[in-house]
């Protein structure tokens, strides 16, 4: 399954599709033998911040996530926009 | 299927696990009479320069992919680490 039929399929129900959406996934696979990284977090505080240069980001329209499993961690970042608000 | 088995299932064979990787989605999801966003490209740009501080990345290491489909765009961005080579 590719990613675009993954994001495809979870596509919400029309009504809530009214709003742009912009979703930052950031995956983290640590090889045999690694550690995790432990800039994760501030990474993913800056790459909101590059975000937030692009569009109009009001802290209530974040929605982060992380997840852990194995050797494989994922770090989404759901962000609704502002109705064609951009700088 | 949550977004952490989709990208379990899509791990690799053992072989090639040995390296870390990280890997930066974007997706930009248009409500209705949404347009594309002509930044994607720059804050893409943007995104790889913020990682490059916090990852030594080589040029070669970087893979980007993106695909669209209705009023879905995906930008995918997979970085190959070097072993433990952090800053």
């Amino acid at each position: 399954m590719s990613l675009l039929s993954f994001f495809t399929g979870k596509k919400k129900n029309t009504a809530s599709v009214a709003k742009d959406r912009l979703q930052l996934i950031l995956i983290n696979e640590r090889g045999q033998g690694g550690v995790s990284p432990d800039y994760l977090p501030r990474l993913q505080k800056e790459l909101i911040e590059v975000i937030s240069r692009y569009v109009k980001i009001e802290p209530n329209d974040i929605q982060v996530n992380v997840d852990r499993q194995d050797a494989l961690e994922v770090l989404e970042v759901k962000i609704e926009l502002p109705p064609h608000l951009q700088k």
